[in-house]
């Protein structure tokens, strides 16, 4: 049994706990094996006839280095199987009440670096599209794990105001309600609707957080939002007003 | 502990085992319980400050039902917790190598009732826009489990072909890549990679069904899809040509 802990962030977790739980010996690997190296020493396990398990936080098919690795994996005749476990992606439907049909194209807000003059505008762009198109944009937010970095809401707000007066005239601004939710699913986690200006000072605690910039709202999305994130009716009513004027100039 | 095994299917779930296992006493409650007496019974009992639990299939949230119930709750005073479990519409990442930045508006294709003249055409029309722009669509395919009713891949592919004539000029037609999943997350689960014309006479056994109409493919999706879900590689590139003369048309 592996685990590797550097594409997530599983608030709580405690591989001593595990060890005692499972009674199996669980080895950390590093993105170094896994990406460098192909996930070379578990494939070798596998093909001395031991069953491998690699256990990986969140929902690691996002990203691209758990599909290589099945890959490389099938093309030496190593067979796998995948057991999922729940994601942010849909407990966020839960969480917030949101309807699942509502919602556009999902983007990372990653970390800029204003050194190569790299800022994620594209991600800014897409958010922008779906508010225009009165969809929902789920806003996964950058970590960088083995830096011991994670951004922040405040930074994603941050990044969201800057970029997208650069990028998307009049879309985004203070007053834009975000929904932001911090550690879901652990016993902590925290689920609050607030507008984009406050969102810049505002401090949800340790990773991993999420934002939902939410496009035009159902009746009862605005209720559940009341209800479970603390939202304020007004703020929502005018964003839908705004969102009803943009697509009617589209 | 009560459960609900309207909203949709899992394969293999025994209700007796999970007595055996839980050795609490599970209650099935039907659609009219928590739909047209929205819950009554199972409120109640939480007023008597007993804790209850809800156990539903899949990922309930996705439909209204369940967000109605917590909103009544969270009005008489009753807190919820939300416990998540993995949902199809993100093992299919998992299960497929699709990218899920790449994922358009997530519809269901729901039955037709040619009585008063409604078919799902939405649904398709969204599908067509996605594939437009480039993007894949989940098509979650329609459930009736207290009629015993679930659409098949069969089905689904049948309306996609005359509606898609009729909303979406020569977008889907016989040979359109789709790629069918039965019982995701299952033993016996399946996973193929079809023509839309294929499909019409495809038996893939027991449901739930899903469906994933591909948008454009990344060279790293399409060796997944060779890989994982038996699908011929030609068929995949000529599908890339065509949505890449559609862009250029749009």
């Amino acid at each position: 049994v592996f685990i590797e802990s550097y594409t997530s962030i599983v608030p709580g977790l405690n591989i001593e706990e595990l060890i005692k739980m499972t009674k199996k010996d669980v080895k950390i690997v590093s993105r170094n094996i896994l990406e460098n190296l192909s996930g070379r020493p578990l494939l070798e396990e596998a093909l001395r006839e031991k069953k491998v398990v690699l256990l990986t936080p969140g929902d690691p098919f996002i990203a691209t280095t758990h599909i290589s690795l099945r890959l490389t994996a099938h093309k030496m005749g190593i067979k796998t199987r995948v057991i999922n476990a729940p994601s942010v992606l849909t407990a966020i439907f839960g969480a917030t009440g949101l309807q699942v049909y509502k919602i556009g194209r999902i983007v990372t807000i990653t970390f800029p670096y204003p050194e190569y003059n790299f800022y994620p505008y594209s991600s800014i762009e897409k958010i922008c599209e779906n508010i225009k198109h009165g969809l929902h944009t789920i806003a996964l937010l950058d970590l960088k794990v083995e830096e011991d970095r994670a951004m922040t809401v405040a930074e994603a707000a941050e990044l969201l105001l800057k970029l997208g007066s650069q990028v998307c005239d009049e879309i985004l601004d203070n007053n834009t309600p975000i929904i932001v939710l911090a550690r879901l699913g652990s016993d902590n986690e925290l689920i609050l609707t607030r507008r984009l200006g406050e969102v810049l000072n505002l401090n949800i605690g340790p990773p991993p957080h999420t934002l939902v910039i939410p496009g035009e709202l159902h009746p009862l999305e605005i209720e559940a939002l009341e209800c479970f994130a603390h939202a304020d009716r007004k703020v929502l009513e005018s964003w839908n007003l705004k969102i009803k004027n943009l697509k009617r100039k589209h």
